[in-house]
């Protein structure tokens, strides 16, 4: 049976990184939001979902998986529940806690990058607090986007198994979602991240390992692929683009 | 052995999440960098293994624990690792997944919490952006403090093994989180909480059961527990509390 997906269906955001999961695994799913309302799909679906109170398990907010009966929500979550069937992590306890602590610094710097343009708050429009996105995009540019990219350049530097993934010898989520990580920042950010990525050569290789990955790379010249755009985490503003 | 926790020593942050865990479980640990420095510990302990290049599995941040070879970073993670070895999860793995995103959920309310005195940016002063962290607190107590608060009282009532739990019929890391986030709230906002409190009584008399475990009781008592104060997460900035 095909997984449900249920996530916002013009933007990325964080469904993404469990589309790409699934995608890089060939694994069937539906894209909830983003098919038909008259076929019973769209956000009405989702939001459907959303305020089941039947569900002993509701989801606090999109993106969340329905498999069969199970329903889950957060996307490392999401992610460490989906990996062992997807063969998308490694098979000892220690590495999958390992494999979960990239994602949720992955997922810390996606947060930073969303709060570059909403600051003051997620419910305002960047219009209404520019000056503070601005304070706010010249931290992460100059001192939080090195810093973290310089650690995953040294995890995939130290890692025993070699440099071609993050954990072990074998591909897992946390290359997919490390693969996200550099196309959004490039994206919203294109002179800051060229700039700090040209000291992390290995983060820059994976990357591009990852995008020549055969599924990957049919899905990304395909049209479930939601190009980037000014609604969702990474947002090109070139003021905020602090090189 | 004892498990050693490395975290700020002056304020309880993300770190407290892994402490109550520990305390509640009675388990042996060290909290390194509240030890003296003549002894080997303090600060400057934490710090050197932050930085230890020879480690494969750095921490980017505190909090992090090291039990033996094994070093975990990422509150979250780290509650994961140890949960099983502390009782503090169910054995089945969805439930663990279930857990896992409770606190992922808590982590986020966490972040915007800390958000409020903190909108521009961490490495600014309460100070230098008072108008903004108005705003934002504003949106937090009025809105998404019961947004969040109300889903917790959705997954206490609807826990089909009964509301005195989160996850099924038994104490997890999830129980111990929610109580500290009510705590800091409470702290934080005296009335905006108060008031949202008032509608989520099941989430009430679970964190009151908590505080009354033996366990958690005498840590509560104990000048193990850092009072809570204005450099942590929760800050009483009277001005945000926006009844």
């Amino acid at each position: 049976m095909a997984y449900e997906l249920h996530y916002w269906p013009t933007i990325q955001g964080r469904g993404e990184f469990v589309r790409l999961a699934l995608e890089a695994a060939g694994a069937p799913y539906i894209d909830v939001a983003r098919g038909a309302e008259e076929a019973g799909l769209g956000v009405p679906a989702m939001q459907r979902c959303l305020h089941d109170r039947k569900l002993v398990h509701p989801p606090f907010a999109p993106p969340f998986l329905i498999d069969g009966n199970v329903v889950v929500a957060q996307t490392a979550a999401i992610l460490q529940y989906l990996a062992p069937t997807l063969k998308l992590v490694a098979r000892s306890e220690q590495l999958r806690v390992w494999t979960q602590q990239i994602q949720l610094t992955i997922a810390d710097m996606v947060d930073e990058a969303h709060d570059t343009h909403h600051p003051v708050g997620a419910g305002l429009y960047y219009e209404d607090q520019k000056p503070e996105a601005l304070r706010r995009a010249t931290d992460f540019c100059r001192v939080r986007m090195p810093k973290f990219l310089q650690w995953f350049e040294a995890i995939v530097v130290r890692n025993t198994a070699g440099t071609r993934h993050l954990v072990g010898g074998k591909l897992s989520y946390a290359d997919l979602s490390l693969f996200q990580l550099v196309e959004g920042l490039r994206y919203a950010f294109p002179k800051a991240a060229q700039q700090a990525l040209a000291s992390t050569p290995a983060v820059v290789q994976l990357h591009d390992r990852i995008a020549d990955l055969p599924r990957v790379a049919a899905y990304l010249r395909s049209d479930r692929r939601i190009p980037f755009n000014e609604q969702g985490i990474f947002r090109r503003y070139p003021e905020l683009d602090i090189a």
